[in-house]
């Protein structure tokens, strides 16, 4: 079965809303193996929405559609589908008992515009709506489902939760999409389409791939499609195993996980806690690995330590060592994580400086070199890394750099 | 002029990746006096791009296109624009240029698959691209632009921030929309109504207002729409002046301003540094500043104290004040500022203590509960917040009342 979304309401096309209902619906749609096939984003106008139904009926047996359902004027929807289907409003008994339920709940008069929401097409089967006054409508036509619900977000979901999708997956019971994610971290997409193009010009044919790079992550996504959703995770499940025996010290993890959460769960596994010396990165990686829950069984704390004075008094950084090799080498990387593993006796610690830019590069150190160190109570290692000249990514970059290291190292403990 | 926005790429269909490019550029088109009638989201495949591109050019005079443009087989947007405009790839010297010198920087080898992203279509202006290796494609047609450009958001931002609108703004200039955005803090947007009601029933009639909600902060958005640009400013610039009186005490800043920034600006322009001694923060107050260029000048550093023993050891709250007051109360929260204060040898120190959740409240200090104190060399206050249950909107709302109240003692001293 195709989709099409159809997002009516200006404030989608003046950038004041993200569409964050066409991504929900097409994640729902997707995980029940529907294929969403477009998605569009129009204004409330008669002309433009009555066109847009016809293309998607070209398009898809599925249509859905959400916004301009609400009580004011500039809300269509529900006239343009009495054009589209031929139909006329009549007034639903059990809408009105709903709207009528709803004001009494919350101590308020209803009014004549509220009544008026209970004018329903008779075409059209009723989506009660438990946390608004407007109906969500579902029309059939032709073998192929319209359904017009709400923008609001938490009303829109409550209606294809609870009624649309249980209604579609009994309907179609033979077709899946079955997905997997791997992450890698310290490769960059054209370096990993040299390592595993064998790999991918190999997969069979239902598997699909995509390349999906971010700051200093790839994901690298693969999708199957078919009619027996046990045997596309078998085949998913054993090309992954072949991609992790091709690339293993670039995997770190799979699909919604974060270096925070999988360092994280290392750590609580085991039983061990971390901690961060932290110059360019500025508290940066103490706060992603605590925007995990419960991170304050693991983490101990952090020193920022931004000018030399704190290196040197809190961080106890020999000052001749500073001099000698300067803020951002691998000495002091290394005596920043090894001094505030001993300080918040911790079982590993990360130390991490560099020239987040735009300023403060030279010639020999330009903006973007970085020192990266972990240590625990028995090793540490180092790593010096380029990066570019933006800073925010800069230390994002070097926030992720760090995590997989961390990861490395407690992997290797 | 009208503009239509063509999304390409898998992701954003199966709902994995939420279309905030076209958000963001509806509002820098919007900004600019263009209006967005209608956003596609289609697949990367021939057929479908090529339709979306005709269906385009029938509606609007201005089409940007993201996604698709990457160096790997699923990437075919290059190809499409070359049938739709009939165009030949060229080997381009500049663009080959970018991205040697790109991989040269990073201390990476160029290979082929990327020296191919230099072919480009004969018919295009080329975008230079400074953060990646794919340029994007200006094309004009019976006067009509179409502009590709990668979907990496950081990418297609700085192409369309420093080439695109600049370029676009100097054809368009017949109209213009005016935007002042008033950012505020401290204040809910229902009491904000009740306050400004009067003010926004009469504001001229060239003035619309919107209240653009986030977490902790409420930015008033006045935009107003005419023929003469210098006099739209006057009638702004008069009503925010008005609106600065109405409320003094929750304005902080400005349009993009940042709290960070704001905060910074304070520090650089009288000489004075400032620290951070963050429990349930976790860091990210320091690296809100320390997200701003420059902020080595001010920032001194962060004691991230998680664990009791940190904020016993290293920050030297007394363990009795620990044990008769708890880890969350006003003592500890004043406490953490003016020792990292004397420990840093700053101006100025923030402290704060708090439960972020979702674990770790009780009937008495329930999740959300927060105490934060800003500190200078003569003056320390405190302000007890009760936030919600969750934990990443905590951490937001509890950075931003520390950075509010840092502003607050700064300009009062």
């Amino acid at each position: 079965m195709d989709a099409f979304i159809i997002s009516i309401g200006e404030e989608l096309l003046i950038g004041q809303t993200i569409n964050t209902n066409a991504a929900w619906m097409a994640a729902q749609l997707n995980t029940a193996g529907i294929e969403v096939k477009e998605i569009r984003v129009i204004t409330d106008r008669h002309e433009e929405i009555l066109d847009t139904l016809k293309a998607a009926a070209d398009r898809a047996d599925l249509v859905l559609i959400t916004g301009g359902l609400g009580p004011t004027r500039d809300d269509v929807t529900r006239d343009v589908l009495c054009t589209f289907f031929d139909a006329e409003l009549v007034m639903n008994r059990q809408v009105l008992d709903d709207i009528t339920v709803f004001f009494k709940q919350r101590g308020r008069t209803i009014t004549d515009i509220n009544r008026n929401q209970a004018m329903v097409p008779d075409k059209a089967r009723i989506i009660r709506n438990p946390y608004g006054t407007a109906p969500g409508f579902w029309f059939t036509q032709a073998g192929k489902s319209f359904i017009a619900m709400p923008g609001v977000p938490y009303e829109m979901k409550e209606m294809v939760s609870k009624h649309v999708l249980p209604a579609l997956l009994e309907k179609e019971r033979e077709k899946y999409i079955v997905h997997k994610s791997v992450l890698t971290h310290g490769i960059g997409e054209s370096y990993l389409v040299d390592l595993i193009g064998d790999w991918e010009n190999n997969l069979p044919e239902e598997i699909q791939l995509a390349y999906l790079p971010s700051v200093g992550i790839v994901k690298l996504r693969l999708s199957a499609k078919g009619k027996n959703e046990e045997r596309l995770r078998e085949i998913i499940d054993r090309e992954v195993e072949a991609l992790k025996r091709i690339i293993p010290e670039y995997i770190w993890g799979f699909d919604s996980d974060t270096l925070e959460g999988v360092v994280g769960s290392l750590l609580r596994e085991r039983g061990k806690t971390v901690c961060t010396a932290e110059s360019c990165t500025g508290g940066y990686i103490a706060h992603r690995i605590t925007s995990i829950p419960g991170s304050s069984a693991y983490f101990s704390g952090s020193i920022v330590a931004y000018g030399n004075q704190i290196k040197t008094g809190l961080l106890h950084i020999p000052q001749d060592l500073l001099e000698s090799f300067g803020a951002v080498s691998k000495e002091t990387a290394e005596n920043m994580a090894e001094s505030v593993l001993k300080l918040m006796n911790s079982d590993y610690a990360v130390g991490v400086t560099g020239i987040a830019g735009p300023d403060g590069g030279s010639e020999e150190k330009p903006v973007g070199t970085t020192w990266i160190a972990v240590s625990s109570q028995n090793k540490t290692f180092s790593h010096k890394y380029q990066f570019g000249d933006n800073r925010e990514r800069n230390i994002i970059r070097a926030s992720n750099a760090a995590l997989a290291m961390l990861r490395e190292l407690i992997n290797e403990s």
